[in-house]
Order: structure tokens, then sequence, then C-alpha cells
């Protein structure tokens, strides 16, 4: 079986107790698992007082594995240090905002510039390379766990973060500038002046969230040195999630060997499972797009987490149709968190393959087995790859700014529901979309970018676009556009910046809707909602009115607009809208750019069609049967309540 | 007059005011009280500079009121300290989690393990026990005021606690093991390690919360020591609140003579005051319960209270039937906070017997007049019994336990309306209620027993249950039960755990379900709600399902069984329903078990009958008058609108 | 024109920008301002490094006013520091409540007490004082930005409070008598045990409140002590903001030479704009009466804010309105913040004459032009009085102690909801009214003066009013007045204390009712709402019972009163009632004084009628026409949407 199914194994919480290790290792024959992600939490085991190490436990698990012809994805432990390290150097320990060391607790949580804990983290991670490099269980490092982007304020990374200042600024003249600081007098004369709370300088708080996302990549890398050195034919992840964790995860990608990422979605909270099916179809496409290429699904639940306020149990069926959705997304592995719930513990209610009953006569444990059976059958998607004609654009930075940003209309910013909203009709029509930032790469792939609330735009972008618009692209902007550049200064000239000169027109001013106010505009025929912000723009004789205003004092006045450039074209969205007007407008947008589909028959709504090299993967995300015509000769699919069927591309 | 009636007396305040204290002894006079609470809050009057002491004003006091006939409540001062303490000793001052010691402020908040505080407390104790020890009008201890269990993480505790776990785990491998702390490389490797500040190390948090609870009873055991030596003939209680303060006040009640508590219901708030009067008789039976013998109502307001955020005034008759609803449940008091309102700081409009107008001719002072005659004509039920067939089952250790839990449904978890709601409906059909907590006690005085939601089960209990259930017990427990022993390790083999002997059933999985998800079942032809957890059971043969969910995948699967036992029978509700099921479910349990309701005639609704001894009393908690018949005989009782008759049992 | 039109200009933002400079000019230019306030967060320009003073741009943008006919507000720059002034002497950065020295941040932080920051703040005042005293352009000293009340806990500010409250009682024994510190032991018996930390002890908090504002005023006086010495002719002000932001404007209103504030309307984000028409209004009023003559309005916003929330377009229309608006209540300027908007920072989306776009074709820049035309023609209304019959009383203490205050009912206290409540129906009936505090003033000038929920009463205050009364004056009372004295302690007698002898009645206890209890009562025979508070009082034989009660035990008790004292009368409303009670009410009231609107024709709703010398001006607040006839000839006026009028009065 090429595709890799298994789970996060905490056998180390069972060492005295072999007959749990013996139950382990035949429920994971029974349920077809190759692979298990080991090591994750295990320094105290390790290394239980300093420099006293112990490795013995992990030969035999990992020699274990290799004898029932599965393979180990071997963790880096630094996620979570033992209690001796934050006592002998509490430097280890981020200090808050306000002063505050924190007391050893949680994990996730050390100072990414300690250079003890660098140097303590890189000398485990040494002996690790050094004893297991050669394993022949060892599949992949899987380097600390879901790293984050919380802040530390101590002493090493003030300075850290003024050093990275230095470098990105050369002289504070240049530095004042850019931060704007004769506002408000907040002028640095020195650079042990900047400390990065305060909120009324925008272009610091933007600096230390890069910073802040650059110091853990960095401390990524200096965790994987030691593996690179000794081992360079294994190949490195370290697992994403969120996606919002203070992290730049499109820079942090170019650093892994492939990306992995955590996936929780939840299942049967919302009115329709169609919803969760979007949203988890959107994070998969974001995490490929990352590298390209296929991915890994490094946990998810097999049955119900235990932090989301209400996790309900998996229906039947929603199992093995979320595992299936991964697989046809571009994903190489379905992996559990976790293997065995713990007795004790914040997590000892989290989901796992085998519960506190400890058998393997559970509805879950029969779920996993059938997953294990089904990838089996599926050897030919292996590396194949997912290909999509259209962009969304977004970036982590853009994101950031947004959030800082003190707007006339700061109450419904909603940027990711607003990616959300295209991204949803395109995946209702079949359509595979890339989800991509705006540092510079082929964009010739593509038919159709979308980019809405660009608000941060990087000054080489309009050069990017440019050309490929003229060479026959679409490209669809919005209102919030090109408001700021990449040091938060706001452009002379005002809105859309330099996306001005393609899209033809400037933003005199924004009207801020509040949720009572009532605007809207006709599109086709259909009069479509307009809300939050309504650009009033002033577009140049390039640029064409499609549609206006209905209401207001700005009533007539442009509010979706059209410029010819070259062979392409340029749309502006001058407003909010909503899903229907999205659909009806993509429609045509795809007609024009010559996009497809992944199938030509029509989609049922709550179904999902996603193409995977030559494979064809249509799920159903209801609870009920679904069944429809598919192809010109009658021919009909019939699916169960979350039942999917696999097809082979003609 | 057998009965108490009196109030919190600030004496203290009023020192140069004669004319103001000889109003408050003709007050008392006239409202027939025979005790107030003296010396609260009196540590500055005591000791205004270090060391140097004054009683005058107390012998005074305690003559006066011995003139007048009346006792004292003589309280010890260590609810607020003087300021001249937390200057010269800042170390009686708490800290915070972070590390801030508090300033002087408010009450209640003094370290419980600070050494010189405890000395500085024993010390003044100590004279007065000297001085008053013998004096006539002393009638018992009022050690400190509402003790609570807020933490404190100064030098000294934090030694306490290491110490405190020293003992109960002996060594760290105990202690590692029992808080499996191998999850997320938690392990400790010296004593000094451990810091009461990681929500992910459950049995950490739950020690600590049962250490901070241990050092306030210990910090009360030092109090009342030179008051057991000096005075071994003077009872001693300490005023009881909450319930939930962070406190085992099972435990606590063990140290004490007799519970007293501090009642301030919210009449007038909610929809009926039927609902106010099941939630205050809940408190009462509460408390009686813990020391199985008549208590104190220390507190409650005659008028107003300032803290609720609304309070409205009590409709007329309300203020003398509270009073009796005490006296029902078995108090041997009505008192008051406070007699006479302060001029000023944070409870000067706290409701008094005697308001800023300082009149006797107000509502509230006739009220009380009015409950200082009804006492008069009840010295038959001073000292006598409230019995109860019927047993309530909680532990402050579960709550804790469920509090710290993150569940697949963490949104909901409602421990204390679970508890309310099966005793609402023994209430409305006049069944006393004893509410216990899971020691080792005699089980055999009670038919039934109640358990709802005991999350946290005790090594011994079901060895407690099983020959009380043999011998003819009628047992009832529900979903979210025996999850972890009394470490918070779940049990192998899962819920519920050493329950599952009794209940003759294992929980494979528990649905979560979000208010939006729809679940029920039938009872005896009725259809019921199925909400928040959903349990699906696998029975043993030796257990009867009575009643099944009707949707969802787990249609037709148990919700309801019976195990029977010996003479006896278990019974397990696998779901949250509400008060209708619990009404018809226990009508037929209570039936089952032979428990018998206080009196024969049917209650109409908002109506509550309690007896105690051979008293029965007859409370009408409507606003209008209620009529019913008594009896076959045709006899009519008539109750005015909050009104009540005091019944003799025949 | 002698009315003043100008903005914050933020000048040395562009100094090296020639081009943008010039363009400032000519704008300003075409917009026919007057005057530009400038400096205002300078610090850093004028002192980039400690002692290193550069003024020549200072020097250049003066001349350059004065070369084009304009005056210049020169601000004083304490309002921010420069960093190194921070990182120098940290202690001129405020401390918080747990001890935390704040870092260099934001703005109007500073420490108010440190000699440090005020030594450097009055040198370079000195300095300007200096320089530019005799500057042909220099009108007015704008001395710092938006003073606030928020603490500091930093040691010479602990001291200078204790010296404060030691020059205010003299003794320990007087203060501890005044705080009631009997009350929880909290007697103090040393200065420095004295922490302002204590919401129980009400009356330190209060004196803590009292000081943090006289302190503010104590440091303006520092930072003008050179400024008068230097240029006596020239005056100065502060710009007022808020109102509620810690400070007795009153008491700093007879600080400053003129009063000036900042106003911020929230308009089109009501139902309808009349509401924010009369809650600005209303602050108008009031920053009028402070000083009882014309005021400046120094800051307003040409188009959007950017901290509101949602801060949607002004409608056509809508900004000269305002800016008349403000004309016709008393101001003698219309002043904008911003001139020009920032690249960056915090307000860089705040509305601004120039927008980024930079551009003067713009709606926003049209309507500033416009509004320079209209002051043009408004010389007459220059230093005009606007005189008022009517007084609204109110205090910044009694809202100080309202808030403090711990209440029977204390979710619903709404103190300036209910200030609103009479205002707006004056308002509507175009009478002007003055808002003045309780401070010995000259009562003679008004017929009505009305007092809503006067909790605290100073000592005098039945002193003042009782001649005045008796001489013809109609007095309005209401519930929750006269509870306490100006130490925050209760009267003995209770409410309404002093005032009880005006009013003739005790209040006996106050019901608090929740949103869902229902109480009445009859005016003229119309049913008017009662509301959250309901007083039972005791009238005596000189009240005369005017309404009662309808529900409730209460019913048929009195809730409004009117006892006749002199030629006089005093009113007592015991319970909050609404809109169209007060409507009714002081229709009578009004009538009964003899208290006549600005015009003798009735006045449509939404439109406002001002009389400011004897110039009329008559505003529609309604987005649509509005005609309506003035006069008994048929005169009909008609005012466009968000339109105005400006007549003479006969």
């Amino acid at each position: 079986m090429k595709l890799w199914h298994g789970a996060d194994y905490n056998y180390e919480q069972w060492l005295d107790r072999p007959e749990v290790l013996n139950q382990d290792f035949a429920a994971m024959k029974a349920a077809n698992c190759n692979v298990m992600t080991v090591g994750v939490f295990s320094w105290a085991n390790y290394e239980p007082r300093e420099g006293e190490f112990h490795f013995e436990w992990m030969d035999t698990l990992l020699d274990r594995l290799h004898r029932q012809g599965m393979k180990a994805i071997l963790a880096t432990p630094s996620g979570a240090r033992p209690a001796w390290l934050s006592t002998a150097y509490p430097e280890v320990l981020r200090v808050d905002v306000l002063g505050h060391r924190a007391h050893h607790s949680g994990r996730h949580n050390h100072c990414r510039t300690s250079p003890i804990y660098r140097e303590k983290a890189a000398q485990l991670n040494d002996r690790l390379a050094e004893r297991y490099g050669n394993h022949p269980a060892l599949a992949l490092w899987h380097v600390s766990n879901e790293y984050n982007g919380g802040s530390c304020y101590c002493g090493p990374c003030l300075t850290a973060f003024r050093s990275w200042l230095q470098e990105r600024y050369k002289t504070l003249e240049v530095l004042n500038q850019k931060w704007w600081t004769t506002f408000w007098s907040h002028r640095f004369s020195s650079w042990d002046e900047i400390y990065p709370d305060d909120s009324s300088v925008n272009g610091m708080m933007l600096d230390w969230a890069r910073f802040t996302s650059e110091q853990t990549i960095d401390f990524y890398r200096a965790e994987t040195a030691p593996l690179r050195r000794r081992t360079p034919q294994v190949p490195i992840t370290t697992n994403f999630h969120g996606p919002h964790v203070g992290l730049d995860y499109f820079a942090f990608a170019k650093e892994v060997d492939v990306v992995s990422w955590d996936n929780y979605p939840t299942w049967h909270t919302q009115e329709s499972d169609t919803i969760t099916a979007v949203k988890t179809a959107f994070l998969h496409d974001l995490y490929r797009s990352m590298k390209g290429k296929s991915f890994l699904m490094m946990e998810s639940t097999p049955s119900q987490t235990n932090w989301q306020g209400i996790s309900p149990l998996k229906r039947p069926g929603m199992h093995k149709l979320a595992s299936i959705q991964a697989i046809a997304h571009g994903s190489n592995s379905v992996q559990y968190f976790q293997w065995r719930q713990s007795r004790g513990g914040e997590e000892k209610f989290h989901g796992a393959v085998l519960s506190h009953q400890s058998s393997m006569n559970t509805r879950t444990f029969q779920d996993v087995v059938q997953v294990g059976h089904e990838l089996q059958n599926l050897d030919s998607v292996y590396e194949a790859a997912v290909e999509s004609e259209v962009a969304l654009v977004t970036d982590f930075e853009n994101k950031w700014a947004i959030d800082l940003a003190q707007l006339p209309q700061s109450t419904d910013k909603r940027y990711e529901e607003e990616l959300q909203l295209p991204y949803e009709v395109l995946w209702k029509r079949g359509i595979s979309t890339d989800i991509v930032d705006t540092r510079p790469r082929d964009w010739g792939r593509f038919k159709l970018i979308l980019a809405p609330m660009l608000y941060l735009v990087r000054e080489d972008l309009a050069d990017q676009w440019k050309p490929w618009v003229e060479q026959g692209g679409t490209l669809v902007l919005t209102y919030l556009s090109g408001y700021v550049d990449d040091n938060d200064l706001c452009f002379e000239g005002g809105a859309p910046g330099p996306l001005s000169s393609l899209a033809g027109l400037r933003v005199e001013e924004t009207d801020a809707l509040s949720p009572q106010m009532v605007q809207s505009f006709h599109y086709r025929g259909n009069r479509f909602p307009a809300r939050h912000y309504a650009d009033l723009i002033l577009p140049t004789a390039e640029c064409e009115t499609v549609a206006v205003y209905d209401h207001e004092f700005y009533s007539g006045r442009p509010v979706l607009t059209c410029r010819k450039l070259g062979k392409g074209s340029v749309w502006y969205l001058a407003t909010r809208s909503d899903s229907a007007f999205w659909s009806a407008f993509l429609a045509d947008r795809c007609a024009d750019a010559g996009v497809a589909p992944a199938v030509p028959w029509p989609i049922p709504e709550g179904v999902s069609v996603r193409r995977r090299g030559n494979t064809i993967f249509v799920m159903n995300f209801h609870p009920h049967e679904v069944a429809f015509s598919i192809g010109s000769g009658g021919e009909v699919i019939k699916l169960s309540g979350y039942g999917f069927q696999v097809l082979q591309a003609p």
C-alpha cells in the first residue's frame, strides 16, 4: 500500500504495560496501518535528568514497527520540555508583554530565541539522528509539533528583533521614515528604544509579526541542522495547523520537504455538512498549493475532539468520507491523533483509534479498519497531481495588516470569510483552485486569478500580473485593496495603489455600512446585496462600468467595472456581496477564461467532485442518498449518505 | 423562645453615638431578638496598633446584651485585618498566579498558610477566649467569616502544597504515575519543579483544589485551637456560603460543632418564585445533611441586597415565608445581615433591620417584628429532626473534576442544574431529600439514591453501594458517570468505571449534542427530550432495556436501563432529559422503593410541604391565594399569597 | 471673517516634501481657512535628542501661515513624548495598579506627578513662549492634547495623593470617620498605609478620582506657568473631549481662558439622526455652560473617523449642517482633525480635509469649501451669547459616586441617559438649556432647574436652592437623589438627605425593578411606565401627591409630588419614566415657570431651532425635505434634507 495510514502513537505512556502494547500492535495490523508517528512529546523519556539519556525504549519501538512492516515518522520532541529544563534554565520560558516569565506549563510555549533551548534541542536531535538515521523504519522526520507565532518579550528576543530591524532598515533614519514615526512623536533615536508594544505604530507591529514568524522558522532551521547533516536522505516535515497561528506558512513551506497539516473539521455542527466540507477543502488546497504537490494529513480524529466545545460523534460513513476527501485534494496519507487515549492529562478525552474501553469492537475502530481497506485500492493516486486553472490569492502578511488596521469599517472586516466566498462557488462547480501568495511565481499556469481584499500590496505585484493579464488572464480585484505597501504605509494617491493602473480606477472614498444599512446593485438583471464596504470609485476612460449602486447619494455610480488590458481583463468589485453574486459572476468569468470543471456533467448541491491524476472522486456530503445522471448516456450514479465513488477519468 | 432570632450587629461603628446604640437595643426588644452576632470585622477595634489591645467596648456590648437577656455569637475577626498588619507583614497578603502580591484591600483574602497571620489571629482569638469564655452572654463562636478557596501562590503556600503532595504520594514516581505526566513530557524530577499553574495536568490541578480546601480548613483549625483549649464548653461554627467557593464543605462540616450558612435567595427575579424556593430548599437540605442535624441560618436579608445586580423589595409576606422555610428545613435560627446599615463602605446599601432612615415604622422592621412573634410559637421544632428516605449524591471534588475536564461536550456541562432537576421533582411531591457526598456512611437510612453525573468515583464506592442495593435499595445513575478515579485518571475499560458492575453495562461512545440537535426517547408512552450527552451503551445480559433512542444512527439502542441486583435495582439513564421525565420516572422509583411524601394529600404546584419532627409546614410560594383539600374528610386549607400554615402531624 | 475655520495640521510629517506643503497652503486658501492648529505632537521634532532643540521648521510654518493671513493655534507637545525621554527617565511612564511600569507607547499616558516630566514639558513650553510669544500668527495656546484621568500608581503619585489627603482631612481620625473605615476593619493608622485600590472603601475611591482630576489640572497649571509668565496677552485652552474621561471639567474650565472641545458625533448610525443631533447638542451646551460664553469646536471630522467601529460617509449636507449646529450652540469655530491624512500610524485612515488621494476634487474637500463660505456670512454671531432659562444640573463627582455605588438596582443605573431624557424634550421644543454643576452660582438667571439622580449632594446645595425656589423658581428632583454627602457617607435619616426639607418627603424604601417587572402611573389622564427604581415615599403634610403607582403592593402610593415653597415649587419624581412622560411633564413646568421657546411657531419633529444673539438657526436633521409654517402670516419655511436656514430675530 503506497498511501500512508497511521496515527500519533504514545507508546511511552504504557511502557510498564506490555499487554497494552501487544494489543496496540495487533490492532495496527487489523486496521491496515503502515506508519506511526512516534516520540512527539518524549523529551522527558529520552532525557529524564539533564545529560542522562535513555533511548532503549525507542530502539524497541522502532524495531517492533519494522518487524511488523511499518514505517516510523520520528518526531523531535521540542514541542514540550522536561520540567528540569525549565527549572535549570528559566530563560527557555517565554516572557509576556508585561514582563512576566511564564511558569513551566503546557506545551508549544518555549522561547524561540533562547540559545540554551536551541542548544538542548539540537543536541537531542543530533543524538536521534545519529542513532536512528539508518534505522530501516525511519521514513520521515516530524520536527517539533504545531509551531506557533505566540510572542515572547524576553531580552534575547528583543535584541534579536532589533538586530533583525537593523538588517532590514540599515539606519534609524529609514526605519523612522518607513514606520512614519513623526506621527505622535514616535521617532526612535536609538535601536534600544524599540519595544514592540505600541499598536499605534502599525509598521512596528507588522514587523514584529514578521519577525516572530521568521524567528520561528529560524528555530526550526536550528532544530533541523543536525538532521540535515546526519541524515540528508531522510525528508523533513513539521505539522502545520490553523492556518492563522502567527506564522507565514508560505515562507515556512519552502523549508520543509513535504507539507503536512492537522485537520480537525467540525462535522455535524453546522446547518449543513457542506459548509464544513468547503472549509476543509479550502485548507487542503491551501496546504497543497504551498509546495504545489502532494501533502500529508498528519493528524485527524477518528471520532471526536475534546477541545471544540461540542464535538458530535461522526455519523456512519463520515470518517471514511472525510479521509477520502483528504486524498482527493492531494494528501498521501490519512493519519490520526491519536492511536490510544491517555488515562490522564488535557487530551485524555480526545478521540483515538483505541478508546479507554480498549476494544476493537467499537464503531470507531471498525471505521478505521474500513479506511485501511479503502487506501489499499488507491495506489494509483499516490503522488498524482491535482491541477488547477484558478488561483485564489492570499498573504499572511495581508491578514496581519488587515487585523492591525483601524478602518472606518472595522467591525466587519471578515477577510477569511471573503476568501471562502468565491472558493465555495468554485468548489460547487467542481473547479479546482490553488491558494497562493503574492510572491513571484509562474502565474502562467492559471487562467483566472481572484485576489479579494488585497489590502497590503508588495511593490512588484502589478508588474507580475500585468504581462499575465495582457497574455489573456482574467484578474478579479475588490474593495479594500491596494491600501498599504509592505511597510503598512498608505500609498500616495490612495487605493488601490499600484493596482490602480491595472484596474483603471481610483477610489475616492469608501462608505462604511452598518448591518442595518441597505445597499444593492444589479448584475445581469438580478439584484444583489452590497454590504459593509462601498467604494465610490473614479474610473478612467479605459474602464467600463458593468454595474452601479441602486441606493444612497452614490446611486448610479459604478460598483463593478472591467478594464480590458491586452488579451485579458481586470475586474474590480467595489463592494462586498454574497454567495449568489459570486456564483453568477464567476460562472461568467470562468466561461470567459475557459476554466473547465473536473467533469462535464452538472454536480448536485452538496456533492463534491475532485480530480487527482486520472482519478475522479465523487463525494456526497449529505446524510441522505443522492442519485444523479453523469454523462449524456443517461448513466446514473447513486451515492449513499456520506458515501463516495472513485471513477477513472476517460 | 428556643429558636434564635438576631442579626450581625456592627456596634463598633457607632461607639460615638450613644443615642443610636440606645435605639438599637430598644428595637431589638421590639423585634423579639434573642441573639446578636458581634465582632465580625473588629480586629482594628481590638488592636488598633500592633500589640495595643482594647476590649472595653466589647465588654460593654456583651454586658448590655446579657442585661437585655440576649445571647452573643462572638466572631473571631480574621476575615479582615487592620492595615498596619498588611503593612508590617506583607506576607499575610495573597500572591496571584503571576507573582503579584495583593495590596491591602477588601476582605477574605489573606494567605491561609502565612505563619505570621496564623500567629496574630490565634493570639487575638486566645485573648477573646480568655476574656469572654465565661461571659454569660456567650453562646457560640463564629470563627472568621465566609472562608473561601481563592488561590495564593506565595512561597509558603507552594512549599506547603509540595509537602502535602509528598505526604499524599510519598515518591515522585507515584506522583508521576497518578498525574500521568508522561503526557506532554510533564514528568517531574524534583518536588520543587511543581507549580500548580498548568491546566493540562488535570491531576495536579485537582490536587491544588484539594490542597487549597484542606489548607483553609487547617487555618480554621489553627484559629480554633485556642478556643477549644480555653472554652471547650462553647460550640463553634463558621458561616458557609456559596456553596461553590472552592471548599469541600462536607469535609469542613466535620470540624464545626454546628453548621451555619448565609442564605441570599433572589426572590421575585425569576418568572416564578417557586424556582427560587426550590433552589433555596436545596441549599437548606445540603447544609442540614452535612451533619445530619439542625443548622443555623446565620445570615439573610430582611429586605434587599446590594450585590445581586437587581434585588427587588420583598413583597408582603415573603420575608416571613422565607424565614419559615429555613425553619421547616431544619434551621434553628433566623438571623440577618445586618442589624443597621453602615453610613459608608461597600455594604452601605445592603438591606438591614434598621435602614439609614433609622425608623421602626418601616415595613421591613415590622416584617422582622412578625418573624420574632412567629418564632415564639415554634419551640417544639427546636432541635427536631428532618428525616429523609432519599439521598441525592454530590461531591465537591466531583464538581471540581467536571470543571477541569475537557470533554467532547464541554459547552453544556451544567452539573449543578442536573442536581436540581430530580431535587425539584421530589420537592414538589413533598418528599424530603438528604444531599450527601460519597464518603462512607450509613446508606441503610435511605430507600432511594440518586447520583447524577458522578464523573469522579472513589475506589470504594461500588463496594459501599452494592450491599445496599442487594438489600433492596434503588440506585439511579446517569451519563457522565464513572469516568475518572480520584486522581482524575480515566478508568481502563471506560465509563462507568467501577459502577459498571452495578449498572451492568459499559459506555461505548457518547454523542455530543448541540442545542440544535434533536434526540428523544419514550418512557411509559410519553416522549421526552434527550440533550447534550447521549451514551451509546453496551448492556450486559443482566441489564434490561427500558427505553431506547428515537433518532439518529443509534435509534433503537438503549437510553434507560434497569439491572436487578438482589432485592434492589440499579437504573442507568444514558442521556440528559427534562423535568417532565424526572417527574414521571421518580414517581415510579418512589413507588417501587416505598418512599412516602410528608403528607398523603396532593400538593398543588407552588406549594411546599415539609415535615420537621411532628410539625408540618405548608408554604405557598405564589403571590396569590391558594386553597386545596387536605385529607379525605374534605378539609380545606387556604393560604394567602406568600402565606403558610403550621400543622401538627397526626 | 471672524469665526475660525481650520484644522490640526501635521506639517512636520511632510518636511521633505515641499510640493505637498505647497498644495496644503493652496488648499487652505481655497477652503477659506483662517487658522491652523500646529505642533500638537511635535516634541520629537523640537527636541530629537535631549537638550538638542530645533525650531526652524516651526519658524517657517508660522511665518508662512502669517504670510497667508492665517492664525496659528500653537500646541504644547506634552501629549506624547519622544522615545529618548521614556528611556532616559522611565519615571515619566505610568504604573498600573499591579505595579507594572508602562512601556513607551501610544500617547496621553505620562505620569502627571513626575517632577522630571513637569520640568521637561515646562522647559520646552518656556522656549516656545519665548520664541513665538510675539509672533503675529499666534492667536491661542493649545496646551497638550485631550488630557484624561487615567490612574498612575507610581511612588510620587501615591505620595502626592497622601499629601492631598492630609491637606483635606488634617488628621487620620477625621479621614477614618469620613471614609467610615470601621467597616471591615479598614481603619488606617498611618498615612502610608493608604493605597487607592480598594473598591470596598467608597470614600477613598471617590477621593482618588478627585485627586486624579485635580492632579491633572495641577499638571496643566505647571505646563501653563511659563506661558502665563511670558505671554500674558495670549489666551490659553486645552481641548476637552468625552466628557467622561475622569476629569472634573467644571473645575478645569475655570483654569482655561476659552473652553474648546473635540466633537465626534456618530451620524447615520442610529435609527434617526435626530438622536445623534440631540446628543451632540447636549455636549455643545455642556461645554458652553462651563464658562457661560462662546467656545471653540477644536476638532471634528470632515468625513469619517477610523475608531468608532463603523463610521459611514457623511451624507450630502450633513457636514455643513453639523458645522452650523456647533455655531448655533455657541461655537466660534469649525475646526477639523485633521488637515491631511498621515501615511502611517494609528490614525492614517482617520478622515481629513485632504485624503491620501491628495485631491481637491473630492466631495469632502468641496464640503469643507462650502463651510468656509457659510462662516464668512456669520460674523454677526461671533461672540454673541446663547441665553438659557433652564438649567440641567449634573456633577462629575455625582457621576463618579454613582459609578462606585453598589445599589439594590445596579444593573440599570443609566445616569447619562437620564440626563438626556429631559434635555431632549427641551431641545425638541426649541428651549435652550444650560448644563451646570452644583457649585455656588447665580441661580437667579434660571426659571426652571432640573436635577435628576443627584445622588451626591454637597452640604450647601439646599441652602443655595431654597431662596431661589422661594423667589418663584421651579425645581425638579427625582429618585436616587440625596443619598450621600461629598464623602460618600449616607445621610442619616436616609434619602433625599438635605433635599428632604425642599421636597417635603422622605424615602422609606426603593423597589428595584428588573426589565420584566411592570409598573406604571397616570399623569393628566395618560399612563406612563415606571422603571428600574421606584421609591416608596413618605410625604409630609406640605407635600401634594400628584400621581400614584398603579401596581404592586404600593399601588396608590405617591409617585409624583409637588411641594409649594414661597412663590415657587419643588417637584419630586419617585421613579424612572420615559420620554413621553417628560414631554407632558415639562410642557406643564415650562408653562408654570414662564419658560419660552426660541420661536413662537411649532417646531416639526427632527428640526432644531436655536437662537444665538439675534440670529436664529433652523436646522433639519432629516434626510428628506421638511416644510412648515412659521408665524401667523402663513409664511412657510422649506428645508432640504440636512438643510438649514439662518433667520434674524424680529
